[in-house]
């Protein structure tokens, strides 16, 4: 990656190390304009039986991802950061709304290394403040009065729509006992790849982008998402519970038919694939079970093909760049498609 | 009311049976075209663990008095039915996704004489379903692509952040040993009024309406709206199941602070208060108690006047009507006033 970045910048930058402090305060910078605006949108708002879960989430930490993601892409086409303020944050807050209505449908208790919504206050609490995130998201969205463009409205909303939709194949799936690759994909480009797209869809939109620049950043985004979720999927199970903030195996006791999963039981042997085909949601999984799951994982190669799968996601997604302009807006996204698929948390 | 529309109509309309007979065919044939929209919205759509149930709440009747209002309040400015269609849809889905989550809260076992969906299916389910109900709404209301005034997608959005903040108030009151009547008002402004209100206004923006109608409309509905919850109140209490649909003594086992409620622990003798105040949300309520809190709401007063206050409500709808042009329209939308406080269920 150092690599790639050097080479586009070889002239410009003056080193590879300056430039990556560039990125990561330029990412700092932008994250904390989101986090001011997330405050200042969610502050002193009643009743607080709706608001005070809302503000506990929205101050919860996070990478602010998407936001992020939101606003450099409409940097790396020429737009200004303050352009796509508003709808970075209203996808954030799309985005943690899905999380607070997911993790009561996974019963999930760790969320960031804090109790979950429902777990702090009640599932009622969980899904009134998720309800008004998503109000709250429409809201920040249409700001300032009038000036959202059609576009805007529409991605967002399509991305919204797919979450759900994405949503429901994936709890599907946790009942289901065959699932193919091939649905697993689609299920995790609808549930997470969309808003991730969306988000630098959008950011697009905010610069005012041509539609093959829009489309390019559509892409890149789709492509980062995949490798995102795959990612997410590896460290469930390979990754350390402080960093990643959630129960380890966490997926495993869901029943999720993640790739690793659906690969390790095409390539184990007939016990080990019956053990994995035992696993069902809603049990209390052991500890020396996920050993075992994670040992297979790795045993079978699933482990190695989900990281091929990543890697060729990313590169798709630095190919997809091809079709926006050279700059440092440009070099900074193909930055942070590295930096997603090497992340720990 | 027969009085009040055949004096705006004396001239134009050939009787008042005759009239009264074109207003409910009217009503029936918007209706009519709500209901095909939504079925077409929500047909053949996947996955059927989300889909499923969100047409099984769609298709469960319902008067769509929210979706037909839309329509109504932009005829009476001289709009055409069609431009709003995509609109009343959208209203009608945020109306119902607000039915199936606060069913949940409610714990609420029936609807429409129907099973709740958390009933049929589960909680999940009626999370994901209503979420996506809300999503589906926000696409229907940018139909035909791009030409959504952004004023509706505002109002929209308006009655979608303060219906939420409504419900967490009403939930919050269930806990609350003091609500005052003031607090009561503000909540059913929010919780109930506002969607109604902004059907009324979204129905004149279609119709281009200046500001002058379109606050009218916006009054016109609110009012409707106040009236319709309190009307909603004397129901749970005094109502007929099959017609209402509902177990009546409902928002007695939830321990929802309705104006009748709170008129009667004021008025109550200190056995009968003390009675009224010891009741509990989340208790099984027994038939005779329910029966009990029913004499008390009569012999205190509080039913009177709760009747009191919704015919007021209503009267001040029709006074708001005064701010658009008389019509057949327009006697439609004072018919459609007096209709809804006449309902039983």
């Amino acid at each position: 990656m150092a690599n790639k970045v050097s080479c586009i910048f070889l002239a410009a930058a003056p080193g590879i190390t300056q430039l990556l402090h560039h990125f990561q305060k330029r990412y700092a910078f932008h994250k904390s304009a989101v986090d001011r605006l997330i405050q200042s949108v969610t502050s002193r708002r009643t009743p607080r039986s709706v608001y005070d879960p809302i503000r506990y989430v929205m101050s919860g930490g996070g990478k602010r991802l998407r936001a992020v993601l939101t606003i450099l892409a409409c940097e790396a086409l020429g737009g200004r950061a303050r352009s796509a303020l508003n709808a970075a944050v209203a996808i954030e807050l799309l985005h943690n709304f899905t999380l607070v209505h997911d993790d009561v449908m996974d019963h999930a208790r760790l969320r960031r290394n804090k109790k979950t919504v429902h777990e702090r206050w009640d599932t009622n609490t969980a899904i009134l403040a998720g309800d008004e995130m998503i109000a709250l998201a429409y809201a920040v969205l249409q700001r300032p009065a009038g000036r959202t463009p059609p576009q805007v409205l529409a991605v967002f909303t399509r991305a919204f729509v797919e979450v759900c939709e994405g949503q429901g194949f994936d709890k599907e799936f946790e009942s289901r006992g065959n699932v193919s690759v091939r649905e697993y994909s689609a299920m995790i480009r609808q549930k997470t790849a969309r808003v991730i797209s969306a988000a630098a869809e959008i950011g697009a939109l905010a610069a005012n982008a041509g539609p093959r620049e829009r489309k390019a950043l559509r892409s890149y985004g789709e492509h980062i998402g995949m490798a995102f979720q795959m990612n997410d999927d590896l460290l469930d199970i390979i990754g350390d519970q402080r960093a990643f903030g959630k129960a380890i195996g966490g997926d495993i006791a869901e029943g999720k038919k993640t790739l690793l999963l659906l690969r390790a039981i095409e390539r184990a042997g007939a016990r080990d694939r019956q053990f994995l085909r035992s696993l069902r949601p809603g049990a209390r999984i052991p500890r020396k079970m996920v050993d075992r799951v994670r040992r297979l994982y790795i045993t079978t190669g699933a482990v190695d093909e989900v990281r091929r799968n990543i890697a060729s996601m990313t590169r798709a997604a630095q190919r997809a760049l091809s079709g926006i302009p050279a700059g440092r807006g440009k070099a900074m996204l193909s930055w942070l498609a590295d930096e997603l698929v090497e992340r720990s948390a």
